[in-house]
């Protein structure tokens, strides 16, 4: 660390982001550009560590350096802080490396007392402009310093307003503004047991401390963990001389884009008010005009700040977002940053500044983030309604977009309320794959259990349906048809909205607005698809699925799960048959049942291809995840399998396991029943010969996936099985067709003695979503129990189920990849886990090597956007 | 692998064990050495592994050199094989590196047909022993080669002798004999379908095929499983020109010992038969001689044989186990090997081969197999007794030694008719830790589930008592208080005897007998001590554990785990409150009443130690194995939690888990309920400072353990917990005392990050059973449903739960031992795990660099002895 933690705008520039936060960096290269910035100084993120490591205080020695730059401050601006005569005031910001909203608000008007107050009335001859400023700054500290409650301020506004008989803050006058100070000191005093601070140095002081205490608020944490920013960062603070945009008409004060944020159109865009600071912009009292109104107004004024604009534009080659303040006709920028836009802006601007030859294609691929493309393939709220819309609950974020319907409580009713023309939102205790097909018709999905990676949230990914899971404090009653939450009860068929990107759940009905992809969509990823190196597949078990994903670019599927094809109706009573048996020939016969379906299933995926590849995974999940739980179903079953229902209930309390994770599943049942292997082998293969036969042109060479292996003797014992059967069809069938083995890496053992493993294996894809469980020892379906305790307690920043942890998951890879590669120069390395779709995750993949990343079919834009960016980062 | 697969003996020596296997290499030293040795040739392991390799057959090459070897044997022997004036015979037998009774059993007599067996009995002049010689050979061939059933030719046999009104096979004559080849021959076409071979190279070539077959049968690969042979080192065959101690009285055939292999006493120990084959001192029907009769009848063969056994024993160093066979007078050795001896002989005959000035003690250490020691501290059952005994059926070996008791099916009644004078055998479906009183007084423990690791296997190990878990073969009815077994019905008073070293389960009575230490032990086990690097510590829970530990020569204690200290009727009810309070407060009420009995445990700890250290772990299990799962318990724990039923019935609901392994426990317990490890450090500390003033001498330096953790942070927040409350008491207290903080290393992920998870760790202990669970990817409760399959199609050759799979789960802890001394060299590493206790796996701890090993206290001595090997082989 550097010795200095207080830079003047003047000494620092636009790249010491890390150092000063995106504002400070900013403002510091304006004041190079020679642009009118209110000039000021930066507390350092450096010094926000220090503070933490100091047990929250700030060292004599960085007190000290805040002290030397104010006077250097007062210096440049012949202005004295705290003094009655001439006094500078200040604005104190905070401004981490990476904008963010979560944290603290703005203090204006900083360094006022009585006396400077009556000193700032005498010096602008404009007492009502000093009272309120005044009154505002008591205000602002109050609440973001002190966390005094907002609203009692307003309370004590209105009383005041009451009083006097009028009803717009503009109608209050000096005595009302001073009287306003007098409550306020008061009511601060009364709150907290001390006279509102009057010393300015101590304003500055409490100030900054209150920014870097914000740094660790709730909010910023949980914003931290949404956007990937690490804890460790820190912020900076920045303080600023004030200018006033409240001294009158020929004042004001603005928010600018160079182009809209919304559409990307290339206009300036943005709206100001006059005689205004600048919470009021925000906070909407006023309404403000529209920036195109200042041509009119002020013209030199307009004219001037469209120079700057463009300027700024040209120089940071992006979109810039502008705060602006006039004084008294006088123009100041107070910051400017690369500003937010909708999905669809990002990727018109991103066209357009290639095209308009400010930017290179790699340069415009980095400015749009992945994750935002979401929005694009997705319904989304009407932002009107959902202005107006408040949450009664939070769950998981698990599955993007929006859904508004009717509650329902089971997949049977979804199904039938669809079929009569209703929207349903299908809300469970947990979901199972018997749910499918009520989840399939349903616009979203809720749950009270569950994580990232449960049942429900796959499934809805891999769908594109909206959906929250793991909203805990849901109290549902199934049977009876109705839940609780926040206070309210929601029965059957009442509305509710669900907010499947943030994971917020409205007991009401929000107008939703279908996704849709513009012409600058197709453009853009062209880019990044001639960019990137890795291939983008998809998971993905039924020909919808598939046919979805080659919509999105998936150019072929990276993993097919073969369970989910087994809960069909059809399908099921031979499943259950097969692991009811007791012998290798019954089970064989009820396998016999199977093969045709899952043969026909292969058939039509294959089809749906057209060539592309396809690997297929053996079956993976426990056996007693097929069998009934229900009394009424087990006797039914017991039945139809002509066995007592005593003996089918012993052999599913044979079949339970303490662990199911750590049980028998995976490759481990194919070593206890070669049969199932047999049967699969022969679907495969037989689908592909006779896909083949119809479209020769397709040249399919089908990717059979043995799940769970952790020892290189499975793998073998069962590549024995698969080939004996395959070589045996393929020579009868007369077809040359090539086929290759390989196997999920998911268990850690299988990472440590990969190059063991990789002299049997023609490909090796990641399941990150197991080897994650594995590797740090908690399972998905239990974690959600302590995870939460594990955020609020920093000891995890995100979730390493949605962002793959590089540091420990990843060594794994890394390993594994090497020994594999060491071993077998010609494996095909890939990632078949949920975080194939992340974009930190698909920039780790590339670094490692890997050939390809597999993700559900409506992250696959986001892959190939990731991979794009991935591959220009290293270059 | 060399190009010749078949050596002379001529061309052999004692140190070509890999290639000869045992057998052959000490038939060609003993050719070296001039004894009289009957001469043949070895084909070699690579022969085996060949003839597996091709599809099991044996290749034509190798085939032609069996052929040249036999031509050569044809030459040296002035014989030829198959020739009836002067017929070669042979005997064939199997010899792999180790010497293992599940193999093929001999085939003698080979090269005997119609024709040459006229020959030989012209030759010989004694037509009964050629017919004899002949009926004996296909009678072995029969059942050896061709797995035809031994008892059928003990039939015709018996029809014979009945026939002739005779009792004795020494009664059957020329003809009798004559009469019994025809009928074996016509049993074996009946059975077979096909003659008899009469042609000698299909009779060599397909015994000699046997014997590689037998290297796979099942009894070969339990036995290799539970004795750590690599099934990749297959077996060599040995094929010797017959000798015959069946010609008549100046013949005879015996076996003997250099010493006495019960006792170890130093004095020629053998027996023999006149005028017999080999395997009629085996078969048991006749009654061999003491071989100090020998001296009497055969004087010179008696001298000439002691001077052999003797100098081969000066020769070996090692107490000699020799066949030999006496044709006409004429001294023959068959075979010689280092002897089986009983754990009392191996001491003595150890210890004198090193007064008597023959070997070094590094020698003497490497001289006893290490799990030998077991049984000197266990009960053994009466081998007199046993030999009558017949098991029912046979159960996992999961904590050896001998018990015999009557059955009871509850822990409660193990404590009743234990007060009431009876020695109790407990079986149970499986045990939980609710049943530590009724186990603390079984003589032995049966379990219908569970593995090597089970609850029940675990403790039984820990307090030494014997133990058969996992007997799936098992009906049991609890509540009716019976099982049945192998088609035997047991009820509750009968009486059972199990043996917990090989698992075997009998229905009746069988005596046993206490276990005795030698003095010999002692000198023995203070060797091994000097001689080691690594210490031995202990995992014990109880004053008493750690006394019995100590008297077996542990170092202190490296796991005491404080949860099984929670299961007293007086504590349960305190933990069970804390679980299901619902704020910190009332969760630290509850523990405040936990507090004074887990202090006074530590205090009792530390006084047993006398300043031994002792590793205490933290609160481990999920918080659910606490609750009460019965209807009635719950209804009683609500009511005296002054608690409704319902509401305790939702919080077990809430409490459950789908992977308890993978769920809510270790550190994640005290990074959600920071009180409990508050308590924890409180107890902890407050009993060490108590001691400590009291026992100034004993210096305790507490080491707290936490467990589970998977990242460096979780044990930086607990311990900023631990440090906090741990150094307040200390202050307070006045004394000077040390404490230390370290971390269970049993998640994957925390060995990858092993170099973090060290700057914050004062020491490792590897927690083996965890990781390797993880590591696998497999729960060991569940596990058993497909680890048999798995060794029956040879995925696995040993279960990873018993010996340490230093493939991959090593490979993390070399990962997390040379990460973690990097980055603090302080660092001290242990191994707390079951492995702690197994021979190869202390091996491999030694090798890794690891500081000491930890394991329950019966398997101490074992693992001292290990470690001195280990050290004494990496020398």
């Amino acid at each position: 660390m550097s010795e200095k933690y207080v830079y003047l705008f003047s000494e620092g520039n636009g790249k010491m982001r890390e150092l000063l936060g995106g504002k400070g960096a900013n403002l510091a290269e304006m004041t190079i550009l020679g642009l009118p910035v209110p000039q000021g100084f930066t507390v350092t993120t450096e010094a926000c560590a220090k503070y933490y490591e100091n047990g929250k205080s700030i060292s004599k020695n960085i007190e000290n350096e805040i002290y030397e730059s104010l006077k250097k401050l007062e210096e440049k601006t012949n202005k004295k802080f705290g003094n009655a005569k001439n006094p500078l005031l200040l604005s104190v910001r905070s401004g981490a490396r990476e904008s963010m909203p979560g944290m603290m608000d703005t203090i204006l008007n900083l360094g006022l007392n009585d006396e400077v107050t009556e000193g700032l009335a005498h010096l602008t001859q404009n007492p009502r402009f000093a009272y309120d400023s005044y009154r505002r700054f008591i205000q602002m500290f109050s609440d973001v310093v002190m966390e005094l409650p907002k609203s009692e301020f307003e309370r004590i506004i209105d009383d005041v307003k009451k009083e006097r008989g009028i009803s717009l803050d503009t109608e209050l006058n000096v005595d009302d503004m001073k009287d306003l100070v007098y409550r306020f000191k008061s009511f601060y005093k009364k709150s907290l047991n001390e006279d509102f601070p009057s010393e300015p140095r101590k304003q500055l002081l409490e100030a900054i401390k209150a920014v870097f205490r914000s740094w660790d608020n709730p909010r910023a944490n949980v914003y931290r963990r949404m956007n990937d920013i690490p804890y460790s960062w820190g912020t900076a603070v920045n303080v600023q001389e004030m200018v006033f945009g409240n001294t009158g008409i020929k004042s004001g004060t603005g928010v600018a884009f160079t182009r809209d944020p919304a559409t990307g159109e290339h206009r300036l865009f943005g709206e100001y008010l006059i005689n205004a600071q600048g919470e009021d912009v925000v906070a909407g009292i006023r309404t403000p005009q529209n920036i195109d109104n200042l041509k009119d107004s002020m013209p030199d004024v307009y004219e001037k700040f469209a120079k700057i604009a463009s300027k700024l534009e040209n120089h940071y080659l992006d979109m810039q977002d502008m705060e602006f303040t006039i004084e008294n006709g006088k123009l100041y920028m107070l910051q400017t940053r690369n500003g937010k836009r909708t999905a669809n802006a990002a990727l018109k601007i991103a066209v357009d500044l290639v095209e308009e030859g400010k930017i290179s294609k790699d340069e415009a691929l980095l400015r749009v983030d992945p994750k935002q493309l979401d929005s694009l393939l997705h319904p989304q709220f009407n932002p009107n309604a959902l202005s107006k819309a408040k949450p009664i609950g939070k769950g998981l974020a698990a599955s993007p977009g929006a859904a508004c319907g009717k509650v329902v409580f089971s997949a049977q009713d979804a199904k039938e309320w669809h079929d009569k023309g209703e929207k349903v939102i299908l809300t469970r205790l947990e979901t199972s794959p018997e749910d499918i097909e009520g989840m399939a018709v349903a616009e979203g999905i809720l749950t009270v259990r569950g994580g990232m990676t449960s049942h429900a949230a796959v499934v809805a990914r891999g769908m594109g349906t909206c959906c929250v899971s793991g909203c805990t404090e849901i109290k549902i009653n199934e049977s009876e048809k109705y839940f609780t939450l926040g206070g309210k009860t929601v029965y059957e068929g009442d509305y509710i909205s669900l907010n499947g990107s943030t994971g917020e759940i409205y007991a009401e009905q929000i107008q939703t607005s279908e996704a849709t992809i513009s012409g600058y969509f197709d453009t853009f990823m062209q880019w990044a698809d001639s960019t990137r190196k890795l291939k983008v597949r998809t998971n993905a078990d039924t020909p919808a699925d598939a046919q979805q994903a080659i919509k999105f670019g998936a150019e072929g599927i990276g993993l097919c799960r073969t369970e989910h094809m087994f809960f069909d109706e059809n399908r099921i009573k031979a499943i259950r048959e097969m692991i009811v048996v007791e012998t290798a020939e019954e089970r064989k016969r009820a396998l016999d049942k199977i093969l045709p379906f899952q043969q026909s299933d292969f058939e039509e995926m294959y089809k749906v291809l057209e060539g592309r590849p396809m690997t297929i995974r053996f079956l993976d999940p426990p056996l007693h995840e097929f069998l009934p739980t229900k009394k009424k179903d087990i006797a039914e079953i017991a039945q139809s399998l002509n066995i007592s229902t005593q003996h089918l209930e012993n052999i599913i309390k044979d079949l339970h396991e303490f662990n199911p994770m750590m049980g028998h599943r995976g490759c481990r049942l194919a070593v206890s029943y070669p049969e199932i292997a047999i049967m699969q082998t022969t679907a495969v293969i037989s689908a592909a010969i006779n896909v083949n036969r119809e479209y020769p042109e397709y040249k399919i060479e089908p990717e059979i996936m043995i799940p769970l292996v952790g020892d290189v003797n499975e793998l073998k014992f069962i590549k024995g099985i698969v080939c004996s059967t395959a070589d045996n069809l393929i020579k009868d069938s007369g077809l040359d067709m090539k086929y290759t083995i390989g196997t999920m890496i998911e268990i850690p053992r299988a990472a440590l003695t990969a190059d063991e493993i990789a002299k049997e294996a023609d490909f090796f894809s990641f399941g990150t979503n197991d080897l994650t469980q594995m590797t740090f020892g908690f399972s998905r379906d239990d974690a959600g129990k302590f995870l939460n305790s594990y955020y609020e307690k920093k000891i995890y920043e995100f979730d390493p189920f949605e962002k793959l942890d590089q540091n420990g998951v990843g060594k794994l890879i890394e390993m594994a990849s090497k020994l594999g590669k060491e071993s077998n120069a010609n494996l095909k390395i890939g990632i078949c886990g949920e975080h194939g779709g992340d974009p930190s995750s698909v920039e780790f993949c590339h670094r490692t090597g890997l050939d390809y990343v597999s993700c559900s079919p409506f992250r696959v834009p986001i892959a190939r956007l990731a991979a794009a960016q991935a591959a220009i980062k290293s270059k």
